[in-house]
């Protein structure tokens, strides 16, 4: 089957009628209906296929004799299938979906791996239901504790346990997997890029440079209640007005910085039309080039936030809730990519990125890659974000081809 | 009973143990318990009770003969029980708690009425729990439609008509009673000032000039859904920004024009932290001194709003959601109460109010006045909303001058 066939075969799965958007959460209905798409499509190729310790699917292409046994000898890719709340149809599905097809690709020319070949497919990389992002990568590798995830809960309060027993997986078995781990030689994960430098540039496919640094911090701005019909002015307290400067003053450390700052989720209380509020709490989520560039970013924000909050009489804190350090993608296997690219003809930039990506968290424990594929209008996380077929295709032979090298004699 | 213990009596009905802030809500359990408390002080001072076809209650004191029959002869005082969330003590009980300490006063120093003396407490004040702001009064003059009215509907979803039934009150006689209103003379209600000019001016009771127009508008920014990690800031469509800057407009043009503007409830959507909003919906309390200052105030954020949209690629609309025009309140009566006050020795400095009250409404069909009480730090609609005992024996003193000078011979 080709690509067009696999794609069209996994597009209805938790889309949402009216908004068009994706749905798929871990261990919900859309969810254990990817999974059995998974394993059928492994099964179709005749590849060994199971679940691992913390969620994660993977499908092997076995080679029988050789270095199969070898630790560090397997070269894997592909990604994730659960969405952010009406998300697209591309983020995380098309590296799936363009393994298999890059496998069938390897296949229909003869080609036959020196070491096993798998597909990966790893749970909440979202984090779209219990919060933490990459979840089933950082489980594998041990970077987030078995027991503290166990307790993690979604928003009607049912714990990771309990919706893994849900779904028929056994939640006591969470943890590191440093067999798996160590049998794996690279990992390369295909995505749509989330943006539109390669638009930009005018190719189809590209490659990780690395992964900016990037965090969430969570603000809140402490005024006091009153009628906004009667309390004068000068008599206010008012929490939003130091947020609303806070959110110009980020968008202008940003760009100053060459960085990314965003206010996505604000809560005002108590929340009606004609009162002041007591509070506004506020999410900024802060990502650059560099550590150094990222904190003195971070910080002017910051000080603005505390000078507009001192101004109108507003207590302000901020607290970091989550952090992700700058990866630098194994320079050695980028540079073998480039190269096997460049051997069939195709010019890959080499483009750092904001988001968090399962193979970063991957980078910390073996050598892994990235591929992007060209995304025209660069939106994501959103029922908009769109791929070319004819981007899809590149993106499926520029992978074969990355294979062939990682995989072959 | 002097005003302390009447007072201490009404003090514990619908505190919420946590925050301290009164959540009493029209037809509720602590509605129904406000409702008893005045059947029972009305009861103690052998007044005539009962309420009438909205569920506004009354209670009088009679006079047996003389111009109790004639049309418009009746004084009545009162104010409302019902609070916004988590509001504070005085915002409505003050004045009728007031009315029937006032009324003992009088009895005390054997003061005999010529007309009738009314007490009233009307519903839904607030709007805390249909959205409508003094309905009870709107209904009784007929500025509202009884049909629309009964269809209200509170956050969860039941109607008003449903409500009132709940409470034992019938909701097919709701409307305007235009021969309640022809029998009323003069309408004055007490209440605590929701800011601190008296405070200011060193008066503990002032007299109320007028109601300055007021009105709430809705604002949609909507932009694009993006990935916040990996969106180009020239590539952004993000409501967030328009809207920031539209609350310091806010600000600056209240400031500018003598007036109040207040943004104190918004909504991001998809509302996480790691994605550009698609939408922000405002909502805008703006409040002047008069019509034109209002129109020019609106109009300058207005202006601004679609400037800030327009610069970062966002659509916005904006729509008058309610509106009151300005309440100028009846010279002729305002003139008698500040002599009548003088005559007691009682400065009573006259002062503009930005919030609606039922006194307002009425205003509208017979002669309206309003006596504010000193409110030392000016908060209101808070826990935090507070009048000095001996302030609040000065607004019972004057309101007991008021009904002599109104009701005597």
């Amino acid at each position: 089957m080709g690509f067009a066939g696999l794609w069209d075969s996994l597009l209805p799965v938790g889309r949402d009628r009216e908004t068009g958007g994706y749905r798929r959460y871990s261990f919900t209905e859309a969810d254990l209906a990817c999974r059995a798409w998974f394993g059928e499509a492994a099964a179709q190729r005749g590849m060994r296929a199971g679940g691992d310790r913390n969620g994660n699917l993977w499908a092997w292409w076995d080679v029988p004799d050789g270095p199969a046994a070898e630790p560090g000898s397997a070269v894997v890719t592909g990604s994730h299938f659960d969405s952010v709340p009406d998300g697209g149809a591309y983020d995380g599905p098309l590296g799936i979906v363009s393994a298999f097809a890059a496998i069938d690709q390897l296949r229909a020319r003869g080609f036959a791996p020196a070491r096993p070949v798998g597909v990966a497919a790893f749970c909440e990389e979202e984090g779209g239901r219990f919060g933490l992002a990459c979840l089933g990568s950082r489980l594998l590798t041990g970077a987030v504790e078995p027991a503290a995830a166990r307790e993690l809960r979604d928003g009607d309060g049912v714990t990771l346990a309990a919706a893994m027993a849900g779904a028929g997986l056994d939640p006591a078995g969470l943890g590191a997997d440093d067999g798996l781990l160590a049998g794996i030689g690279a990992f390369v994960e295909l995505h749509i890029e989330q943006g539109s430098a390669l638009h930009g540039l005018g190719a189809p496919v590209g490659i990780a440079g690395g992964i900016w640094p990037h965090g969430r911090w969570r603000l809140d701005f402490a005024g006091r209640a009153d009628h906004a019909g009667t309390t004068r002015l000068a008599d206010r307290r008012d929490p939003m007005l130091p947020y609303a400067a806070t959110v110009l003053e980020a968008r202008r450390a940003a760009s100053a910085h060459g960085g990314l700052a965003t206010f996505g989720k604000v809560a005002a209380e108590p929340g009606a039309a004609n009162a002041i509020s007591s509070s506004v709490r506020a999410w900024l989520d802060a990502r650059a080039p560099g550590q150094g560039i990222l904190d003195r970013m971070v910080s002017q924000i910051e000080a603005a936030a505390r000078r507009a909050a001192d101004a109108e009489g507003v207590r302000v804190s901020m607290r970091r809730e989550s952090f992700t350090p700058p990866v630098e993608f194994d320079a050695a296997l980028r540079d073998r990519l480039a190269a096997a690219l460049a051997a069939q003809g195709i010019r890959a930039p080499v483009l750092a990125t904001g988001a968090g990506h399962d193979a970063g968290v991957l980078a910390a424990r073996l050598p892994a890659a990235m591929l992007f594929v060209r995304n025209p209008s660069g939106v994501s996380h959103s029922p908009a974000e769109h791929a070319e077929p004819a981007d899809c295709a590149a993106g499926v032979a520029a992978l074969a081809a990355v294979l062939a090298e990682l995989a072959g004699r």
